[in-house]
């Protein structure tokens, strides 16, 4: 008869260990295919446990699958096979790889990381704390697929006030990103269609489409933005802008092509316009941009915005607002899906807006970005990079285009500045069509850079074309 | 020259008021294309305003491309439609449609929703609260695409001591819920690859597949659960099971059934299986079942689970175990994507179950849920159904089958019930094919009962077939 030392079986329970010791007698083929098993009273006394020992070892064998049972005859081995189970290769642990640890540098104009650390953190928390301690059970209710009600009115509240903008909150939808957000159009709009993004842009946008596997066309850009001749010689269904300032040109689209744009996405039922308006909060001079979406009255733009970019990167909520007839179609074809946004943090997000802290954020960030801006500008003043360079398209965003009077080929630039510890990007990489490729315009990413080191920064970029 | 009245500017600035009135004066073509615009200096004369005022409100137009500027000529007016400008046409309140509201009933067995009266509130709370004053500006730091690294080592760690499951944190990507991380994986897999749910199954995961326009077959269940033959004659690639437990039938698949799956996936490169756990952690009797992935020696199993049906529906964090050399993929074609749940949730989680909290939370819960099931089962012997069913497949997840003895249809059933404030759903409703429909099975969903009307509304449903 089957028999076990349970002097080994260290912490396991009884029932445990001798369910375990018979699953490896069955997979090692020591108890052969319908091999009649003891009954449980002649197995509790042999090992001298009790009877619900080998009770509850047996249920859980049966359960799984190892044995089965006659009814009034008793416990038999299944026939299984043991070839697959090899306990020994199951450790992954020798193969895992350790992602790369990126080489630290001195500063990095390239990435668009933001600064925050004049993120009001202890306020964020407060309100935090406060709808923990108000809301309690509420929290943990399921959140309507669109987002949570006080979320979407503070913001059309917010769209309202300050970008003059007239949306419904039932137009709303949050979600968690605008990458998941661009996931979820492509299924709303129909992956027949042809999507087209900017040529040069943000290159993450085109790799989301692809990776959707949907048709995606790049369009180039004249000095006035995306060129509507080629939106139409392309047979462009849905085009994705960014016309209150394009990464990274800087370009802010101006009222005729936005006009000439909405006209050509009217001249089709199929065509739409994706207005992403990721940085748009941060204008230095003058007014917010106005949105296409507040002159469309063809139910033709979908606007984006994200908490990513005005908040910080570990905050994932984005929305987007849907003209009323998809935002039909959304509910009809595509409601099942969840919320993907926790309700803790859009009932934060929803008082922060609406007690008007946001507002007071994007006012002081846009002054640090400002002070920020007129730093590097500065320096670029003072150091012997002053003459042989253009400063362009620097009264927006977190960004803004240097050209370099060199000829330096840009992999030249970007390896040298390396050496010295700086990490640059040139305009020329945001091309798909390298021939259309604009040379030696450095994009400066200057959000993220911490301010002392400024000076030191464009000292050393200087010292490269010197 | 243009003149208006500022006494009409209300809250506005000067020169917002400005701006305004010029851009609806080009608008409705009051102002003419080339038409010349005063120069700054004479309007503000004109108007009584300082000079600066009329620049900041040009600066504006020009920006937005509503004016043109010809150096040492001063300034003109933009040729621009103005068809399509009509802003009493921009609000879509009047279309506005309210969601309509869910008559409200007195016990619904429907609805798989869970308790959270045992939520641990304070504790989750005091958790967040701690990982805000300890973390601080950590928590703003972007998160790794594949999420925050404690989460993924106390999971692993937590999968390792409950569930015998030996995983390498690195093998592990967090989402904001399973139904995200079905689009990602068919990204990851490929959308030319033939997908496979379960007939009867969770009808929500063939709607996300077929959402994406992937091709996903219904593939029957035996006894046993599903059929590995029915896959080699669809041509399956990938297989979504749940296999501890499968929803609606509550099948535990066995172990023979398990290494047949992993036969037929190892037959080609091409085939894998996804392992939704959803509910294992409610299992009422022995210990949770051995999960598929713990036996696959050939990086064939993808493990899912989520905290949306263990903690609260409205925490919105997921998990996938990929196989080593799907996680290479991943991150080779994948990893642009930014994870999806913020850093503040992913902080208290890892907290949550490193600190040993979501074990006892589960074992709460998996209690409060055996005591739901015993007063359901109780109420069911203790009124005139006792006779008239069979109770099934009782000893885990949130629900039961109960199979009644009636010639009633299952749709007169359900009209019955409703009308006694009682929602119910069949077995049948969850089959696609609906000639394999078994009929008079009712799926029991006892957990989001109020424990106060199981009584009631059993003997509600009593009366039905009395």
């Amino acid at each position: 008869m089957i028999t076990y030392d349970f002097e080994k079986r260290g912490k396991q329970t009884l029932y445990e260990f001798l369910y375990q010791n018979i699953k490896q007698d069955i997979l090692q083929n020591r108890l052969k295919a319908d091999e009649k098993l003891p009954s449980k009273r002649t197995l509790a006394r042999h090992l001298n446990i009790s009877v619900i020992t080998v009770e509850n070892a047996y249920a859980q064998l049966l359960v799984e699958g190892y044995i089965y049972s006659i009814e009034k005859k008793g416990y038999y081995v299944s026939a299984i096979e043991n070839m697959l189970y090899a306990p020994a290769a199951l450790t992954p642990q020798s193969q895992r790889k350790k992602s790369s640890v990126k080489p630290s540098c001195f500063a990095d104009f390239h990435s668009n990381s933001i600064n925050f650390d004049n993120f009001p953190f202890s306020l964020w928390s407060k309100l935090m704390r406060e709808s923990l301690a108000q809301k309690d059970k509420q929290l943990l209710q399921s959140v309507p697929f669109n987002g949570l009600e006080q979320l979407r009115a503070a913001l059309a509240d917010y769209l309202y006030h300050f970008r003059g903008m007239i949306v419904d909150p039932d137009q709303i939808i949050i979600g968690a990103g605008t990458e998941y957000l661009y996931g979820i159009l492509i299924q709303l709009l129909g992956r027949n269609k042809i999507f087209s993004v900017e040529d040069p842009g943000y290159k993450k946008i085109a790799s989301i489409y692809k990776s959707h596997d949907v048709l995606c066309k790049y369009i180039s850009l004249d000095s006035n933005g995306l060129s509507t001749d080629e939106l139409a010689k392309n047979n462009v269904d849905v085009v994705h802008i960014s016309p209150s300032h394009h990464f990274p040109t800087g370009i802010v689209m101006p009222i005729k092509r936005r006009q000439e744009l909405l006209s050509w996405a009217n001249e089709s039922g199929s065509r739409y316009i994706i207005e992403d308006d990721y940085d748009s909060e941060f204008r230095f001079t003058g007014r917010p941009i106005q949105t296409i979406q507040s002159i469309d009255t063809g139910e033709k733009v979908i606007y984006m915005n994200t908490f990513s970019k005005s908040l910080a990167p570990s905050i994932r909520i984005s929305y987007m607002i849907l003209p009323v007839h998809l935002m039909e179609k959304y509910r009809n074809t595509l409601s099942f899906y969840s919320c993907t946004v926790s309700s803790f943090e859009q009932n934060t997000l929803a008082d922060f807006i609406a007690k008007g802290y946001f507002e007071q954020h994007i006012n002081r960030m846009r002054n640090f970005y400002r002070m920020q801006r007129n730093l590097v500008i500065k320096a670029i003043h003072s150091c012997s990079l002053d003459k042989k360079v253009m400063i362009m398209e620097e009264n927006a965003g977190l960004h803004f285009l240097l050209k370099i009077h060199t000829d330096i080929s840009d992999e030249a630039f970007m390896e040298a500045a390396a050496k010295k510890g700086i990490r640059v990007s040139f305009l020329s990489h945001y091309f798909q069509k390298s021939e259309n490729a604009k040379r030696h315009i450095l994009v400066i990413n200057y959000s993220g850079i911490e301010t002392e080191k400024i000076e030191e920064s464009i000292k050393r970029l200087a010292e490269i074309i010197s």
